[in-house]
């Protein structure tokens, strides 16, 4: 094999591909270069003037190394990998780096072998890194607790690069010895160890870094991430659905900052891949913030290559991985033709028929029926009187803001042993039910800024215990919603008036749907517009402000299945006061 | 441990020493940077404002990664490991990876493991490479041939970094299977494949570089070596005793290209290291060629651990090894303390007392006993004519050029079935010994050029098989100096009227000295001014000159011990035509 590559290189047979007349995006010189890309087994074996049994004429194109998400939680898609490689293929993917925090939380190891079976045989090389954080807090319930222990093993796997995300940067610093655990492991593999750090600085920043984490996707401005790049971290600069920090950002796509930087998505959900791509609009978007299209590309390529130490992959050299994308214009990032592995898998938009990976049944079992958990009654939504309410005269609640994730805590008083709906407050009630292990633990709160006025609507898309979430007007629309996604095993739900008005199933691990990205798309406008029509606020992402009033790590006031949480304190605290 | 790190680190407890106030060389921003660094268990484990339990204070010092030759012969030092550690360490040196390829020529993989032996325990990290041609070509009358099954057993070990040099570049592209299957092996184990590609250019640089090449110390002008960059090579810019191609390249110490470069040695010879200094003096000379000082010890540190994988070396950042150069001064690169694993090693030249490395005696005694070939007489040193040699009416002289390696060939007339001794010309003869594996094979023939007008010289160095070579004026001198370096198991010598009158013995393979490097120097300089005595011209190193005349690799013309070979036909010749 090797002989036939090596006569091909030389020129002295026919190349299989030969990519002829194209620019090429040199990573190596950051700038472009006139030349063949000649390709046999797969592999770019030679850069020169070449002769192909194949040839495409790329006059006047552009010839980039296949994109790179170096970052990114492939569940939040909530499409399978097989839907989602159609979905990124298209823009130039051709491989990413996922953490499979969301459905370990769910399923715990077998989620993560349902992800590797699942990402087995596509034209996309789905990469794992073993999450380190489940659950996220110690106080959650989610589905699985995963140890060092239960890790370990996985580093075997040559899809597993590494450690996922270390978001308990507190744990870390402060020697908790499970995580130090995972983190020894890890380097013992000689495997990346991706960093969380939000406003993580001076020498807590240099502990976190000392401990062996190399890179972080957490900074919000450009000296937080040039304190931590020059304290020698990687810093992987996320433009995702939510969190949108590029342009913040954009003074390190500037030399010599560029060296050390990365671009991921982190979350990416699918109308917004749709609508506006995937690493090929992070580029774009790179390019449009100033920096040179050379080196943006060399961002979403080459340089996350290195990071994760894919020694063949990020660049249009001899030797590299045939991952090349054909662009019709630089600076737009207009992808025509993608090639992977050496074959040609998206031409005009049009992608390569894929074959389903052959998932074991008894995982996709597991993952088809996550949840564990009574009928819910309209009573269980009821808000009952501890014996010292009487002397209460007040009860906390969860405000959300519009546009932000962030949430405030509002103390409101009582009339009548509930909150008084106050005519500038629309005062509704969230629920969180532990849907994992038959708890039968129901957190109860308050909310205000929501804006349903009738019906109740329901989730199980809720990071990152992913329990299942019930926002609603009456005890019997929350009753109804919560079970109409528990028959389905998961998925988005709206009731009114006692009855399912809409539904959306999320049927794997209560996360993902088995449609593609343009029917779940369109599903969603209409949940989401179904939604409206109950009262929704504009600025109010109805599913995914469900999908984090739970998570306990964003301030101010959160509600899990044991109440509700103050974050900056991290402990409890009681909803009456 | 990571506990006490981790709380050091964040301030909560002394560090164990600190470096106040200096100027730090950070390579991630390419910058300067004013601030201390924290040190606990041989570990960097903050940058900003820490005390100690010691302190060096740096007040208007430069506080650097300790330095790295990404590539030498640490034979060619002629010093042990640990000598060789004395002279470096000074000038700032704290890793070197080197390929033994002279000793695992004499020794094989005795003399590999025997390298690795005498470096342990040093205040130097000495990794290395696999010596990937011994011997250097198929025709040698080396100790031993490595074979691909030889080499695979020792990527296991933790010091061992990769494939060293392919100098066979010809059997690489043509798919030569043995070479083939070294370049697999050190692939599979993940480990780097460094590059010897001379005037490798177009295709079938392609050819070599898709083979898994990723590196290249050969280039002399920066076209090639952009070429070569532009593919994805490192590029290893070499200055060493011999070969010198920094001032020629010295365009890639400009970004973007100097985030490809390596400066090495490639081989350094111990008055060099005496003279001019190590590593020190390669940065120095990248600055005074117009690279900026961040970038020059960039070169010589970050980059180099990062081709070879060495995660937490070459940097002043959290995680990173205490391996820390302190400079008076910066442009000139002065080196006032090493500070090695955390420890200082160097204070104002004055180098930490080291420990004899606890070598096994089997180990010891078969280096210090690599003299397999029996005594010689006067009479092994006559040229006699062979039957035919009534017809011949010329033969064949090697000629020294001044100031090079190269050779060229001359052609001379007979006289008495001898070359004419013509005015212009002072010819003598010149023999390499097999002297391994008891052969008696004996090359014979003339050299012109070398300027001996009495006695004769004799050298164990002898690239790359190191028989044993002597050039002289009378056949008795001859014999004298060869039995003389037979009898010290290795060195050089010098005879005159029948007697030795100087001698310097290297019994370690017969390549190294086990003196330290001052006396070695002193005796190197005392021999060449024997040889010089004799007559040997200016312009002719009489040592260098020998080592080099039995290297087919380079032309014009080269004597080994089967005879006279054609170096562009790479093929025997005759003596007589």
């Amino acid at each position: 094999l090797i002989e036939i590559e090596l006569q091909a290189a030389r020129g002295l047979q026919e190349a299989e591909l030969v990519l002829k007349n194209g620019t090429i995006i040199n990573v190596f010189t950051e700038t472009l270069q006139q030349a063949d890309v000649a390709i046999c087994n797969g592999k770019i074996i030679g850069i020169g003037s070449y002769h192909g049994k194949n040839e495409i004429d790329c006059t006047g194109k552009f010839v980039a190394p296949g994109f790179i998400d170096g970052h990114i939680h492939l569940e939040s898609s909530m499409l399978t990998p097989m839907e989602f490689t159609k979905a990124v293929l298209s823009h130039g993917t051709t491989t990413v780096i996922t953490d499979p925090h969301e459905i370990a939380n769910v399923c715990g190891l077998d989620g993560i072998e349902y992800m590797m079976e699942a990402s087995k045989g596509l034209p996309l090389d789905i990469f794992f890194l073993l999450p380190s954080c489940v659950p996220a807090t110690s106080y959650e319930e989610s589905g699985f607790r995963l140890t060092a222990k239960d890790l370990a093993a996985y580093y075997f796997k040559d899809t597993v690069l590494g450690l996922a995300e270390v978001m308990d940067y507190n744990g870390a610093i402060h020697g908790d010895r499970e995580i130090l655990h995972k983190i020894a492991d890890a380097k013992e593999h000689n495997k990346v160890i991706d960093g969380h750090g939000p406003e993580l600085r001076g020498k807590d920043a240099c502990a976190y870094i000392m401990a062996g984490i190399r890179s972080d996707h957490e900074c919000t401005d450009i000296e937080e991430a040039l304190e931590k790049l020059s304290l020698g971290q990687w810093i992987m600069v996320r433009e995702g659905t939510a969190a949108k920090n590029l342009t913040a950002l954009k003074g390190l796509f500037q030399p010599p900052y560029h060296q050390r930087v990365i671009l991921v998505t982190d979350d990416k959900h699918p109308q917004d891949i749709l609508e506006h791509g995937h690493m090929d609009d992070l580029i774009r978007m790179a390019i449009a913030n100033g920096a040179d299209p050379c080196i943006a590309i060399k961002t979403a390529t080459f340089n996350t290559a290195s990071y994760f130490r894919l020694e063949n992959t990020g660049a249009i050299a001899p030797g590299y991985n045939a991952d090349v994308v054909i662009l019709s214009d630089l600076r737009e990032v207009k992808v025509e033709k993608v090639i992977k592995d050496g074959k040609l898998v998206v031409n005009q938009q049009v992608i390569t028929k894929l074959t389903k990976p052959d998932i074991p049944s008894l995982l996709e079992d597991k993952v088809y029926h996550s949840f564990h958990c009574k009928e819910l009654q309209p009573d269980d939504f009821k808000i009952t009187p501890k014996k010292d309410i009487n002397k209460a005269t007040a009860c906390r609640v969860i405000q959300f803001i519009s546009g932000e994730l962030l949430t405030k805590e509002l103390q409101v008083p009582l009339k009548n042993g509930k909150p008084d709906n106050l005519p500038e407050l629309d005062i509704l009630k969230l629920a969180v039910i532990e849907r994992h292990h038959h708890t039968n633990h129901i957190g109860l709160g308050f909310v205000t800024g929501y804006g349903l006025t009738m019906g109740a609507i329901a989730s199980s898309v809720a990071h990152d215990s992913h329990n299942l979430i019930v926002i609603g007007t009456n005890d019997e629309d929350m009753a109804a919603a919560a079970n109409c996604i528990r028959e389905m095993q998961g998925g988005w739900a709206i009731a009114n008036h006692g009855k399912i008005v809409d539904k959306l199933p999320l049927t794997i691990a209560g996360l993902m749907s088995t449609l593609d990205a343009e029917t779940l798309s369109e599903n969603i406008a209409k949940m989401k517009q179904t939604a409206r029509s109950l009262g929704v606020e504009e600025g109010i992402d109805p599913f995914m402000t469900l999908a984090f009033v739970s998570l306990p790590v964003i301030p101010e006031l959160r509600l899990i299945t044991t109440g509700l949480i103050d974050v900056r304190k991290q402990c409890h605290v009681s909803l009456f006061i």
